[in-house]
């Protein structure tokens, strides 16, 4: 297996060969369900076609003898303004789960943003990782005390931030889902879910999402917000409106996002809907984005259009599937290596010099 | 054939699986004749392309604890925004004919709209399809008695609208049928028709179109929606300026429609031209539209777009082909199915919540 | 032949069938001939795919009881807006030749154009063709007694109109033939270039071109005008500017055209040229356009985008080459067929009817 | 050989041609060199594709009875506006190289670019070929006596301009070479850099960019301006604002140009730029550009849009690669020959004659 993992990590040079690897090694049905959308899966397609519709525009003659990725995302330094995006069920990629993935962001020096259908609870992360910068993402129940209980867990282990995603009431048609019959193992729990449920066995997907709280709303946002020790960062924001929205309702930062195209098909690509939502915010709060990203020119492409950072969430799934935590890690450090590159010929040292000019 | 039946309704999970069923089932110059359009079928390609070009845009953190589908169209309460097209020849697809559909319209809760040159007379689809509303489509032919006789029927079986087709003075150049010599075998007989022009034998579609008027104007409207004590709905508008002008001539409604890309090849698709209408009629009656709707979130886009309701020709004659009248619910269960999901993620309790600022 | 000549007529229902049938019957080198354009050929392909990027908006409830495609062009009534364009070496294509070319359009109704370069004489087309409105295509020559001789010849045998034809001062770089090596066989002969020229052979095309006038001015043409008994057509006009040029310096008509993309690769279609050379005409001549017309409806489109007539080069020879002169009638009643239809179908009762409103 | 040679010389008649016979003729890995771009290759596809988005726009009934493609460029005359741009390695392609293509730009009547890359020197170019305009490719390195010394060989030899590239402080990441393994072999020098450095042995591309000044500024350019006894010509610039600033400071000449795609994927065709520039610059330096020229037409549609030449460099290296110097004039000679009856064609005498209402 050591030997594996060496040739996997030697052997891929960018996202794509990691998809290709990803595809390889997952079973036929897990991997559908990691890489499908919702519908015809025009979005899903979209988001990444998206960035090829921009142009860089690099200037010259601008001293690039140091170059640094670093930034910061709601005052956390950050080694490069790639975040790792929640995804759920992560030990079906690996056994190295999502604390291999926390570790892997934990090398890169980013942050892992863990979801409420993860297969470790954030005690088990917080044990399994190394300190760094850490985000929880949640679902709101119905059961508030529910949604209390998960909040409960994430500050008391430390973690730094609550994504609330917006954008899933409900579950979207995921019709690979659908033709595969895609179920979670029995042997697959997601503890977090289970017991702030007080349940005895883990929730099918279809159960779990016939708890969430479809009658959600601004408010509710604000209360949490108010109530929680920790920043909220809202994702699943697709408009201008509901980004002013989100600003007055106390969200700390925003997430361009249509879920990687899993909830609803048609909507436009995230890249696409995120200068309306930087114009709209107007430096409010920070604007994120995910949805697309394979290159490190997407991220410098986002930044252009006002991102403070980007989240992948299926590529460093890709690098888990492929080789585990040293997998998701080598995602990651690629990824940097070729933002460092394209920042250095677009004639800027560091994410913070990357402007509207910068892209058309 | 109970258990095909049930294997074929269990089967398909969306309506593209019904087309490529309804193609494994029917005879092939009935499928080229279902499925094809005029000319080079440029707009027969374009009325499902159309949608694609389209984005919605999704609201959050809106209450959709409880989302309807429901509607009115002409005051009728529907339980979904999308009502069956006319289409010839239903007993082609399967034995359950235009009484089959009627009833699969019927327990999907919404309109089905019987062809002038249907396989059973209107009579017929009353006494076998329990009470629901119900449109009568109608050519206006140059003889006005037979015109006349077809309305008085429809008016006598409780019919509650009469759908005035004003695109088809003669039938476009349909190329398969030409090619495959398609012909309404003898042993299928359209006895509306037969039975208003008093003939013996059935008309060939060639006899059929020759007695069609060729010189039907804006006045003739007006003539009949006096005459009619049922509201006239007027289909096949393409321009803002017929739209207007059915408005000042006494349509209860009008329809954007290309005939399914089946009349003038190189026109704009349905949906391309319906803003245009909506504007000029500005809600003097409802819009609707046909053409090239295949999925949930394709009527979410035509209801954001200023129509109140979609029909759909083909997609439940897929269903009727593949499993008689069980299919033809399918195939509305689905996209009700798929547009309530479309409404929840939209943030659109209902129908009524879709507006212009959902779709870009 | 009297039995393949039926099959092929009854067989083919529009002119995609002949383009096939041609491909099929004509030798390799001829057919590239033919078929061919210049350089990547990026201008052939747009003249047809321009077509498609428009689309026609049909008016409903329009008396079309009594359609009529016949129309005038330079006062001459035809019975269609559909001329045969000036093709080069027709009798490569099925011995029927010119003279079969010229009694096809005559029985269609329509005007024939003689290319210099023909494989026949105007004496011997004016010979074996009923009387019929006819032109006379040219290429100025450096010696313009050579010009005169061509003219000459024109006007004595009845001759209508001269096109002279101004995108060819050299022959465009077609690379078919440079691969195929493609050469006039020495039993072809071009007897009205021979004898104008007072030349005991056939010059080969390059001959051909190295005599033609490349010093051409405006004022040349306005001499030809003044000089001639015939209206001369201007052919090859492709900006505003020259149009309005055309239309200072004596020009009866101007055709958009770029030679079928034979000559310069890289223009613009023709019908995406037709509307500023429409705007700059201002209606002080006809305007009439080549390239790219295959269906009915593409002629309601250039109509509809101001063009008087249209002409078509290859579908005629396709139909020649299928079938001999009863070929290219098909073709030719094919494409009044389909127009006939569109006319009907778009609310207009003749192709005066149809206003730049009809397309968009 | 001689044989293969004439063969080769003889039968293609296009780029295109000799880009599938280089293809055939280059090893692969060396293959994959020339033809790469940096990352998915999106620009290096774009670069090609930009020309075909552009129309050209021709005059007719202009005298173009004489036709010349000379121009000049700083004031030097050459035959055609086509330059042979700075390529790396040309020994690679074949043993010919860099003085077989300067022979060969030189019979052209053109300028050679010889790249500080070269396995020749520039002494040993202008031995090897007869006299002739001729520009040096030059990196600016850290340490400036080693960009000085390049220099100094390059104006002591008669080069007449010294071509600064500005888009390379690092390679682009060229995933072809990085699959490949592609290195230098051992037996080929890179000469002048070898010497500049001092060095024993010859460096590694890694190594050599190693060197390469990443702090270079505004005020430098303006140094070496102020010093060299030679124009500096701008290579790299892909923005209006580059454009003035170079012009601000010093140089002679821009040339717009994304290093062939070869350095940050995702920017845009160096055509697309093209406007903007000669904007900016409002004719204090000539503009110049580089990138997907293919076509005679692809010049007289960047002479349209303002440049006044191109320089192509993969188009002669294939031109190397398949027959030597002979294939690299006959490169040249083809582009001219096309650009000439482009020129023709377009009712342009010279190069001078085409303007901006030439295109479109």
């Amino acid at each position: 297996m050591a030997e594996r993992i060496e040739a996997a990590t030697a052997g891929p040079i960018n996202l794509a060969d990691y998809e290709a690897l990803a595809a390889e090694r997952l079973e036929p049905g897990v991997l559908d369900y990691y890489a499908g959308g919702a519908g015809d899966e025009r979005t899903l397609r979209d988001n990444v076609d998206a960035f090829a519709r921009r142009h860089l525009r690099p200037r010259v003659l601008v001293d690039v003898s140091e170059v640094s990725t670093s930034t910061t995302v709601l005052g956390a330094e950050i080694s490069l303004p790639v975040l790792v995006a929640p995804t759920a069920l992560q030990r079906l990629a690996h056994p190295d789960g999502e604390p291999g993935m926390a570790r892997a962001a934990a090398a890169a020096g980013t942050i892992f943003t863990l979801s409420t259908l993860a297969t470790s609870r954030p005690a088990e992360v917080a044990w399994h990782a190394p300190p760094a910068p850490r985000w929880f993402q949640l679902y709101a129940f119905r059961d508030t005390a529910v949604t209390r209980a998960l909040c409960d867990e994430a500050v008391e282990h430390g973690f730094d931030a609550v994504v609330l995603t917006v954008d899933a009431p409900r579950a979207g048609r995921r019709e690979r889902d659908l033709r595969s019959g895609f179920a979670v193992p029995p042997e697959v729990d997601m503890p977090a879910v289970r017991a702030a449920l007080g349940a005895g066995a883990c929730p099918t997907p279809a159960e779990f999402f016939s708890l969430v709280d479809t009658s959600l709303s601004w408010r509710a946002l604000e209360e949490l917000a108010d109530d929680l020790p920790l920043p909220v960062v809202v994702k699943g924001i697709q408009t201008a409106q509901d980004a002013a929205l989100a600003c007055d309702h106390g969200a700390a930062a925003v997430v361009v996002s249509n879920h990687g195209g899993r909830q609803l098909d048609g909507v436009a690509a995230s890249l696409d809907v995120l200068p309306e939502v930087v114009d709209a915010v107007g430096g409010r709060v920070e604007v994120l984005i995910d949805g697309g990203v394979r290159r490190g020119t997407d991220v410098a492409v986002a930044l252009a259009l006002g991102a403070r950072a980007v989240l992948i969430g299926r590529p460093p799934l890709w690098g888990l599937a492929a080789a585990g935590e040293a997998g998701a890690r080598h995602v990651l450090e690629l990824l940097r290596e070729e933002l460092r590159l394209a920042l250095l010929l677009l004639g800027c040292p560091s994410p913070a010099h990357v402007t509207r000019g910068h892209v058309s």
